[in-house]
């Protein structure tokens, strides 16, 4: 198990020296927080990742879940990392005083999950998804709801879940069957299968409450008939928990996660599944969807936490590991350098360390907007929410697709080694294989980029967003030293906006199908802009931490910046050269090629 | 368990109307073949993969090996299969008739193994790893060894390996301690350790024959000290097999090609165990790396038969899978569309399609170099082993590399569903990632291009390939409907050689790492600019097909095969322009990078 696999420094650098998160205790909705506080959470977070979830992360793995009699049975320390979190505060920390939470800022939650999830993302699932379904009950449930429901979640003692996926319904929501007859009591009965639950059932709680999309007969076709249901595993009847009717069918094997397993749900099978309706009818996908964007961010943040872990362990390799000699060195009679002596091992690392640096960077630039949302007003609320709303696909689907090379980047440090269940390189490479499909696939997330938030309001998103970059530009163009590296993002969002005139010219001249078609290839392209942007603005802040001519260790944290900020404009920024040529070609060759062709 | 695993059709396609293999047979070495004789070759093989390799694939994977009494159990079916391959002379195809051998022409013995492989890697590579190693002992043993070892390795009976690889010494070969002391009765004592040796030791056969690598002492340091032996696990003596002193101390587990087992062998413990001399000592890199030729050869041909298994499997999924409706579909209560009807999937599966075809293609062309060394003379001969040295490490790493992403893509057009154990996709994705690292990490391979290959006989190499590049642009442009295409290599080609010519600048004028700081890039360009040629060269031959106005079927494989062709055209091509212009750029990141920045 390698020592290493997050860097408190840079998570301090990043909330401090770039995002002056202490700043945001300015604004009164944050106003009981101070520098102290955030750093004491920032700690505690550490330590409980330390002690209890990184210790288990590669045991979590080798002994998988099993299914006994209607309950999964997890690794018997999740019953502990659930009742830490409980008691700990963790899971309503986000909330407000009233509900038990201590209304800690997006950023700062978003970076203790990052330390969770890059020391044991499997572990870690389990009170994130609680969360996010409690959320869903504090924001649109009703007081009994709330009542029933809350203190118990918050508590740990009993596990959330969001139940959208049915085995014919994955991306496309409008077509789930999953049924709710409304009763005569005001609940309804639930009927219909569920599959792919993240934590839909497991022996480390008393009960599993199921934030469900389900369709009341009658209602209107697609999305906009479904509706938001709260379907325990068991309900509450006399004050006693009995059985719900909610069968656990088993679990899916998969290749990685496999600490928190996967359900497949039977709801009603004996008619007596009851379910109590969320809010409004038909308006499940409106309620899910905000949650859905906060899950999407947290993809981007696990993403880059599994980034994180294998760049250390690989980092930790490259340190120790004596192999060959450099091309230079002619007797072989010398002993064999530290494959970290070498060029192109080197620029795996930075490759590395460059993705996980530059996403954890913007995935904490969103969640400092959705803090600014919170704590802002009229156009400026307005402001950050479109930045929010446009960045969100991105941050998820760019940590996703890069932790995917960035851990592959990891074992092959590694080398044969790295394929091996010796080290943990192999399971961040397999883990983190399901972030470019959680919460919508790369392709979804795309769509929606380019589909929807671009063209929304005008485009008014992005150029809020192209002011945000340029901002930081100018400041960047004020320091020499990193001046040819704000020419550079300049050209590339000047590229940027280029196509994305071009594409939206399409959309109003031609099919929708005809701008969208290469809507991964655009989606890419903003990624690596919008973290070329991310390091830019880490750089502006590191060359006036230079000008104070730190020393040692400080020294080296800050150089190595200035690497990964030059690795990144030198071998990532590059690559939207070949995406921009293909953007603009009028080529219609996926939109015009006959199926019967792919053979 | 997806139906397709290859196409026979395209395989046909590369092998008669593009290669025209059959012209080989005019060679006085292939005289006694014929295309009916490559035909039932190919079947035969096909038939074989059908019935006996594929129907256990993820059998083999689910069902792991394990460790008994000194010998490792596989799956029951190794046996066999090990049988088949020797009853069948394909352990022994490649070699001449008087050995037991066929003859068979690389070509054809690629073909086939390709389709082995893609049914099913694992089980494929006992009898490959055999041929592999009898070889050597053909090549370079005595005619005792021959006698000893051939006609039990040939016939399925005996396991034969390359045991290179030591805890402490992967890529650098020069540093292998396992030592041979002569004895008077001119056989050696074999004492040290071997890790990492695939099917290194199993119960499918009576006994496994190692060929080893290891110094004799007094022996010049490095690599030049290094001898090749035969290590047997069980010895004759009196005509009986007697144990040989060689343990097996257990076996890797690893993330995928589970089925089989990379041993961890302890030779010596107890001072007996014996091996003897291939040929000349200290001859044994140069002995080993012509195999190694073969075998890198061999992962690029392993590589692309997972992804073609990958590709085939993720369409026959899109094909079947309804989920969502198009943009421009309004109606929520129409029937989804099969997922084939998205742009994103098409674009994915043409990804795949494009990588598999064009790899297939480009190891074909190989392999062919490779018979034209056997079958020409003088210059000729030289033209033909300078290409194939030149292409090689490319051979081995563009489709290693781009099986990973291709196999990546067949997951992601299934979703969550690739993620699980019930499709094999996740299968191919662990499967595939050794081969980035097998036979040489990527890094090795590029070192090898451009370090070696590229400056020998004074660029003799990338002239001689410039001319055949050249040659399949001079016909392509002949035609109006690929000219364009024909352009863009050619433009490229120009781009490549200038970038080319400035390395060498460096290699003349700076210390090697310089030049060499960013071989992995230049590895990448040529990798993406082989492939293009040989869509290019395919879609010559699919004009003159087209031209002849072929129905049904046969128009949508060629309509297919220009569809594949603008893929790569449109999407894999324009990546060489980041590439090329960080490989012209002068910043030295990474050789200037002190690793204390590295935190």
């Amino acid at each position: 198990m390698a020592k290493q696999y997050m860097s408190m420094r840079n998570l301090r650098f990043l909330l401090n020296e770039v995002f002056k998160v202490e700043e945001l205790t300015k604004q009164p909705i944050y106003q009981d927080h101070s520098k102290e506080t955030f750093d004491m959470m920032l700690d505690t977070a550490k330590q409980i990742s330390d002690t209890l979830l990184h210790p288990i992360y590669e045991e979590m793995d080798k002994n998988k879940p099993e299914l006994g009699d209607n309950i999964i049975h997890v690794h018997p320390q999740v019953r502990a990392i659930m009742k830490e979190f409980g008691d700990g505060g963790w899971i309503a920390a986000p909330e407000d005083y009233e509900h038990g939470g201590q209304k800690m800022p997006a950023v700062i939650y978003n970076s203790c999950n990052f330390i969770f999830h890059s020391a044991n993302t499997a572990a870690a699932s389990y009170p994130g998804l609680t969360t996010g379904a409690a959320d869903l009950i504090l924001t649109y449930g009703s007081d009994e709801l709330k009542d029933a429901y809350l203190s118990k979640m918050y508590a740990g003692e009993w596990q959330g879940t969001m139940a959208l996926t049915e085995p014919h319904a994955g991306s496309s929501l409008g077509d789930i069957t999953t049924s709710a007859e409304p009763q005569e009591d005001g609940t309804y009965l639930i009927k219909g299968q569920k599959i792919f639950i993240s934590a839909g059932d497991h022996d480390g709680v008393e009960n599993v409450i199921h934030l469900m999309l389900a369709k009341i007969p009658g209602g209107p076709p697609g999305t906009k008939g479904i509706s938001l249901f709260v379907v325990p595993k068991k309900r509450i009847e006399n004050g006693e928990l009995v059985p719900n009717d909610l069968q656990t069918a088993g679990f899916e094997a998969k290749m990685g996660m496999k600490g928190c397993p996967i359900a497949h749900l039977i709801m009603g099978d004996k008619g007596d599944c009851k379910g109590w309706l969320v809010g409004e009818p038909h308006n499940g996908i409106r309620y899910m969807f905000q949650m859905m964007n906060g899950a999407r961010l947290s993809v981007g943040m696990m993403s880059t936490g599994l980034a994180s872990a294998a760049y250390y362990a690989s980092l930790e390799y490259a340190h120790e590991r004596p192999q060959g000699r450099k091309v230079n060195v002619r007797d072989m009679t010398t002993s064999p350098s530290l494959i970290i002596e070498y060029a192109d091992v080197k620029r795996m690392l930075l490759f590395q360390k460059s993705i996980v640096e530059g996403c954890l960077s913007f995935v904490t630039q969103c969640a400092y907007y959705a803090d600014m949302i919170k704590a802002s007003e009229g156009e400026e609320r307005e402001k950050y929410q479109l930045l929010l709303d446009l960045l969100t696909p991105i941050a998820k689907s760019y940590p996703a697709e890069m932790s995917v090379q960035s851990t592959s980047a990891g074992v092959q440090v590694l080398g044969g080694a790295g394929y091996c269940a010796d080290f943990p390189l192999q399971q961040f490479f397999r883990d983190t294989r399901i972030n470019p499909i959680y919460e919508g696939t790369t392709g979804i997330q795309a769509m929606d980029l380019l589909g929807r938030k671009v063209p929304a309001k005008m485009g008014k998103s992005l150029m809020l967003y192209a002011a945000e970059i340029n901002e930081t530009i100018g400041q960047a163009k004020a320091n020499d030293a990193i001046k040819p590296y704000a020419e550079k993002l300049e050209a590339v969002l000047q590229k940027f906006s280029e196509t994305t005139m071009k594409l939206m010219g399409l959309a109003q001249s031609q099919d929708p199908e005809v701008f969208l078609a290469d809507a991964s290839l655009y989606l890419e392209t903003a990624g690596i802009m919008s973290i070329a942007w991310q390091w830019l603005k880490q750089a502006v802040v590191v060359q006036e931490k230079l000008a104070d001519t730190p020393q040692g260790e400080e020294l080296n944290f800050y150089q190595g910046k200035m690497a990964a900020l030059k690795y990144f404009y030198n071998y990532e920024l590059p690559k939207t050269r070949g995406l921009i040529e293909r953007l603009n070609s009028d080529d219609r060759l996926t939109l015009e090629l006959d199926k019967a062709y792919l053979v």
